[in-house]
C-alpha cells in the first residue's frame, strides 16, 4: 500500500476539519477518497466542497462496501464511536476515532477487543499528545527528572461555553445525548494527558460534579475531583465551563521537584538531592533542599490534528509507533466515568471502575431526564466554527 | 492608661519573639513589664536577656497577681491558649492570644464567652492579616471588584518541615502534644485569611488527610480539602510539609473576574461585564466575556507581629478597631476541626460544626496513640531559630 484511502464517518464539526486537513495535501501518504453523513444537508456541504473528487455516502456501510477506502476516521457522536469502530473493524478497516473513545467505559471496551481481534491499526484523536510541552512533561517524568511522582494538581478551568453553545444541538449537554457535560466532551484531552504524561492512574477517587451550574443544562459543567494512587501520591482535577476567565495551570510535583505548566510554558523547580535523602541526612529544623529554578525552553507548535493523521498514517503504511492508540482511550475515559460515578454514589470509587454499576446509574440519568432544550436548539445542519476548540 | 503594661504568658519560640518586639522600643503606648514560664532555662535566658527591667514569674497566675501588667500575650503551647485565656479574663487583663486560638472549637467557644463576659481586650496573633497583600484582597472583594465569589482554589505546599524538625520537641507533632500537624500548627493563617479574605465560610467540606505522610509523625501533614459553600461556590485548599519546593498560590475566581497572589504579586483578571450578564446577551457558541489582565500594585511590605501589637495597644489605649478580634480565632480552627473530622469519618462534615463531636474523635485520637518520639527528643528549652516560619 502506498497510500492510505480515508473515509470519514460524520462531516460534522470535528469529520469537516479532518476532511480538510486530509484533502489540504499536508498528510503524506494520505488520500481522502470518501465521506458519509446521515444529514442530507452535510453530504450536499460535501458535495459542494469537495466535487466529484470524493465520494459522498449516506451511511457507513455502503462506504465501507465501495471498496474506496482503507481506513475510516470516526467522527459521530460521542454514544456511536464505539459501534462504528467495531463495525469497521469487521470489515477490515484501520479504525482513528475521535475523542472521547466513548461515553461509558463497558462499550469501549467491547470496541477494544474488537480492534485486539481484528489485527487493523486503531487510534484515537488524541491531538494534545502531539503537544511538544506534554511530550516534554511525559518525557522528564519518565526518565526521572523529578523523581517519584507525589502530587498532581490540574486547575482546568478554562474551558468556557456560553449558553448559546449549550443551545445550538438538541444533542449537547445531556445525558442521552452526549452522557455528560464538560467531561464528556470538553476535557477528554485533559484527562488522556493526566494520565499518559505521568504514567499513572489513581486506585480510588472522590469526585464533585455540580450540574448546571451557571448554566440552563442537566449535565455536569463544574467538576472537582480528588484521586489517591498506589504510592501514596494524591491529585486535584478541577475543571469548569463557566468561569471567565478560567484558567489552565497543571502543576506536578515528585521527590526531586516540580513541574508547572502555565500560559504554554513549562519551569520546572529542580532539587539537587532528593527530598527524602535531604530529609534522611538533615539535623537542622527549618532547613531544606537546595533547588534551582530552570525555565525549560519551549520546543516549538504542536502540529495537532494534521500530528495525528500522519502518525496514523505512518503506522499503517510505515509501522510507526502510534502515538495515540485507540486501546488508551478507555484511561481517560475511566477517569471521567469514576467521577460522575463518585457524585451519583456521593462516595468513594475504586478503581479499576466497576463498569457495569457505571452503566446502570448512567442509564438512570437518560431514562429520568426532564430537561427540555429550548425551541431554538436545532440538530447542526452545518460545520459550526469551532475556533477555540479541539 | 498612657501606656499599655504586657505581660508574656510562655517564653518560647513566639513568646521571646514578642518579648523581642515589645522590648525594642517599636511599639509606641506598650511596654513589657513581665514574663513567665514554667521552664527555669527559660526563665535564665529571660533574666540573661532583659535583666532587672523585666520582672519573671514561673507562672501566669502570680504574673497577674503581681499588678505589674495590665495585658497578657497567651505564647504556650497551643491547647492552654484557652485555659490561660479565660483566667487571664477571670482578673481584668487584656489578650492577646498566639495562633492557633485552640486546638478544638468547644474549647475555643468557651474562651470567646469568657472574652464577651469580661468586657476587655481580645485579640489574637493573625500578623498575616497585616499583610497588605490580603488586606487588599479582601477590599477587593468586599468592594465586589470580583463579583460574587465563585471559586477559591489555594495551593499551599511551601510548609517544608524536616524529621529534625519534628524530633526536635517530644510535644510536636502528636495528638496529645499539639492536637493535629500541619492545619494545627503552620496553617492557621492561612485557614484565617480564606474565610477573611472572602468573608465567607462553607456550609460544608469533604477532607482527605495524609498522617506521617513522608514522616515518622502520627498527625497530618499532608491535606486536599474541598468545601462548598450557600451561593454555589467552592473550594480546595491543599497543604502539606513534605513537598519540595512547595507552591504558595491563591486564587479566587469571581462573576466579575479572578484575582490569583502567586510569588507575593497579585494579578487581577477583570471582566468588563458581569460573565452572567454576558451569557444571557451573548448569541454566538464559542464567544466569552471581554477581560483585562492587571498587575496590581504592591502595597509595600508587611508589619507582621509588630503591626498586630500596635493594633492591639492602640484598641486598648485608643479604641481603634482590632485587625484580628479574637473571638474570630474560631473561624480557622473550625475549619481545621472540620477537615480532621471529615477524613475520620470519611464522609462529609455540615458547617457549623458538631464540635463535641470533634472533640470526641480528637480525644480518641489522644488516647489511643501508640506514637513513640526518637530518644533524642526533648522538650525546647530555649528559643530555636525561627527564621522561616511564622
Amino acid at each position: 500500500m502506498k497510500q492510505l484511502r480515508y473515509g470519514i464517518i460524520g462531516i460534522g464539526n470535528m469529520g469537516s476539519g479532518h476532511a480538510n486537513i486530509l484533502t489540504s495535501g499536508a498528510i503524506k501518504g494520505a488520500v481522502l477518497t470518501a465521506v458519509c453523513d446521515g444529514f442530507e444537508s452535510k453530504r450536499d456541504w460535501a458535495r459542494e466542497k469537495f466535487g466529484d473528487k470524493i465520494a459522498v455516502f449516506e451511511n457507513a456501510e455502503s462506504m465501507i462496501d465501495s471498496g474506496l477506502i482503507d481506513a475510516v476516521v470516526v467522527a459521530t457522536p460521542h454514544y456511536d464511536h464505539p459501534t462504528e469502530a467495531i463495525e469497521a473493524f469487521a470489515k477490515g478497516m484501520h479504525v482513528l476515532i475521535e475523542k472521547p473513545a466513548g461515553v461509558y467505559a463497558k462499550q469501549v471496551r467491547e470496541m477494544n477487543e474488537a480492534a485486539a481481534a481484528s489485527g487493523k491499526t486503531f487510534g484515537i484523536v488524541y491531538n494534545q499528545r502531539m503537544n511538544p510541552l506534554y511530550q516534554k512533561l511525559r518525557e522528564m517524568i519518565q526518565s526521572g527528572e523529578i523523581g517519584e511522582v507525589r502530587r498532581i494538581n490540574w486547575i482546568i478551568t478554562n474551558w468556557y461555553r456560553t449558553q448559546a453553545y449549550y443551545d445550538s444541538g438538541t444533542w449537547r449537554a445531556t445525558w442521552g445525548g452526549e452522557g455528560g457535560g464538560v467531561l464528556i466532551n470538553q476535557c477528554p484531552h485533559n484527562l488522556d494527558l493526566w494520565q499518559w504524561t505521568t504514567g499513572m492512574m489513581p486506585i480510588r477517587m472522590r469526585a464533585f460534579c455540580q450540574f448546571g451550574k451557571n448554566r440552563n443544562i442537566e449535565v455536569e459543567n463544574d467538576v472537582t475531583a480528588y484521586a489517591e494512587y498506589e504510592n501514596g501520591a494524591t491529585a486535584v482535577f478541577i475543571t469548569s465551563t463557566s468561569d471567565a476567565p478560567g484558567t489552565n495551570r497543571l502543576e506536578v510535583s515528585g521527590s526531586r521537584g516540580k513541574i508547572v505548566i502555565e500560559n504554554d510554558k513549562m519551569t520546572f523547580w529542580r532539587l539537587r538531592e532528593e527530598e527524602a535523602a535531604f530529609n534522611a541526612r538533615n539535623t537542622e529544623p527549618f532547613a531544606s533542599p537546595e533547588c534551582w529554578k530552570i525555565d525549560i525552553p519551549s520546543s516549538g507548535p504542536s502540529p495537532e490534528h494534521a500530528g495525528i493523521l500522519q502518525n496514523f498514517t505512518d503506522a499503517v503504511l510505515l509501522g510507526t509507533p502510534l502515538v495515540a492508540p485507540g486501546e488508551e482511550g478507555i484511561k481517560g475515559l475511566t477517569l471521567s466515568n469514576a467521577m460522575h460515578l463518585s457524585t451519583w454514589l456521593d462516595g468513594w470509587v475504586d478503581l479499576p471502575l466497576d463498569e457495569a454499576l457505571h452503566e446502570a446509574e448512567l442509564n438512570k440519568r437518560i431514562a429520568s431526564s426532564t430537561y427540555q432544550k429550548p425551541s431554538t436548539a436545532a440538530a447542526e445542519t452545518k460545520p459550526a466554527d469551532l475556533t477555540g476548540t479541539f
